[in-house]
């Protein structure tokens, strides 16, 4: 392999070496005895030959710094630039592989990127501008934002905000509800769901009306403003909308105000008995959800909450619900 | 910046940049379009300085390469040589990075390094020799290894053999049964749990006796073949040991016959209408689930078996758990 040494002025040792086919290795000594090695290499690369060169890599060090190792570690190799992205990082910001193999769906639709990728072990995964929002395998999701199944949907008026991956329709309807109405923004999000997701919506997305249920294809504020001025009630809402919720006219500056209308509005239609459901954030991202439950204590009516810890397995952190009542 | 072009004899563009605080910037363009950039910089320097650096490195990038980008994307920094190891890769080799923040509990007992490290969201983590055993969070583990909650375990007599976080025992010892004996080998695996994961172990573990509990800290082998010789028999034999199970004196000589050999002696050890639950593998692994699956169908009392895949939070994976029967 070809060496350079480079000059870091003072801040330990520091080697690159280019080796065949392309490959390049960096070795750097830093203070405190830490010694960190990356080998790159590109498509094609024979990788057999690779871990043996890390393998002997790894022997070679441990003989030279003779019983002065006190830990070393070889960390699964990064793969940038394929055709499938295996890395979908959690929302508090740490990097996960996932066992993706297939692009089954990529669209861009006027309000988001949406893919639909396939998991060996969760099945197929909807990400939506680069969160994953559901796989085959989360009906544990749906369960926790319908309220647990503690809940009694038979005769009931449900209202769901967003939830174009069917899953919440799909449940909610087998419990005989009185009727279902389910505000989605996005035809894309249905279109690639009721082709993809059928494991979560089943045949629930085939027609956007069915015998307990409406889907309306339409940005939630207005309608919850129309269905607020009509004076319709709902006994649950479900608000299912993205972490950063979509608007066609978002009417107010941040985040968290716009999340404040469609929680005020929510509880407007909801019944004085009703139960606002909703999914909150990781279970790490503290500062947020405690911002949350400030809105909460916020809100034109009077309301109280309680939460539960979830775990979503594709999300591979756990995730916060919240159910919402008017006190 | 300080840059060098390196020669790669015709696999790309290659340029290694020295910055300041010893910051190093490799910039790879490959064929087909892929450009990577790895920046590397060291404990104590000035992340937000490092963050502001990406940005606008991307914007740059975004205005260089005007309209012709496909793809891009930033991955979160791998931290190395910190006091807390966050990486801990899966059963199928996926890099998964954790919310580790403080190592618990550390020891190298005679059989295997033991670590218990701390998860903001599932709380303690056994591990051991790097691999994930059981967390705070993992109550869903010890359902699924006692028959995910279908059994009556009521005046039962059941053996676990290892078992050392004490999670079977705990849950086990609620449900009343006549004496569960636990066979592990590791004293200082159950020292660690009982002071540390004490959500999974309850009190259980505070003595290695209790009114319907026994626990022997003994290599298991010899127990299961006295057990044998005696005729001394169980309704359900629990098979925690780890994936490469330990033994002090181990007789065969490939992991998968003394999987066999456990297996035999547990089978043999079974009441004619009693049960073997086991953990299996991570659901991606279908090489090594059949090759199980094969040695189910060679002991030498003919069984049939059952599956079920859980999700266990802490695991970052599905796992498959098995349910053995005599025929």
């Amino acid at each position: 392999m070809t060496e350079t040494v480079h000059n870091t002025e003072g801040h330990g040792y520091l080697a690159t070496f280019i080796g065949k086919n392309g490959r390049f290795l960096i070795l750097r000594v830093l203070s405190q005895g830490l010694v960190t090695i990356d080998l790159q290499c590109s498509e094609g690369d024979d990788l057999a030959h690779v871990d043996h060169l890390l393998d002997s890599l790894e022997a070679k060090l441990k003989t030279l710094l003779h019983g002065t190792i006190s830990r070393m570690k070889r960390l699964p190799a990064l793969r940038r630039g394929a055709d499938v992205d295996r890395y979908w990082p959690t929302a508090d910001g740490r990097l996960v592989e996932y066992d993706i193999d297939e692009v089954v769906y990529e669209q861009d639709s006027d309000y988001q990127n949406i893919k639909i990728l396939h998991s060996s072990q969760f099945g197929n995964i909807l990400i939506l501008n680069g969160d994953v929002n559901m796989a085959d395998s989360d009906l544990a999701y749906t369960q926790a934002i319908m309220g647990g199944g503690r809940e009694q949907y038979a005769g009931k008026e449900v209202l769901v905000l967003g939830g174009g991956d069917g899953g919440i329709l799909h449940e909610a309807v087998k419990l005989k509800p009185k009727m279902v109405t389910m505000v989605e923004i996005d035809q894309l999000v249905i279109d690639g769901c009721r082709k993809h997701m059928r494991k979560t919506c089943g045949d629930v997305l085939d027609s956007l009306q069915g015998d307990f249920y409406q889907v309306l294809v339409e940005d939630c504020v207005p309608v919850l403003k129309k269905f607020a001025e009509e004076g319709k009630m709902f006994d649950y809402v479900i608000n299912d909308l993205t972490a950063v919720p979509i608007s066609t006219a978002p009417e107010e500056d941040s985040t968290w105000e716009f999340l404040r209308l469609i929680l005020d509005l929510s509880i407007k239609v909801l019944r004085p008995d009703g139960k606002y459901f909703t999914q909150g954030n990781c279970a790490n991202l503290t500062d947020s959800l405690q911002e949350y439950e400030g809105l909460l204590g916020r809100l034109s009516c009077p309301v109280s909450f309680s939460k539960e810890v979830v775990c979503v397995p594709s999300y591979m952190e756990l995730w916060v619900f919240y159910t919402v009542w008017k006190k």
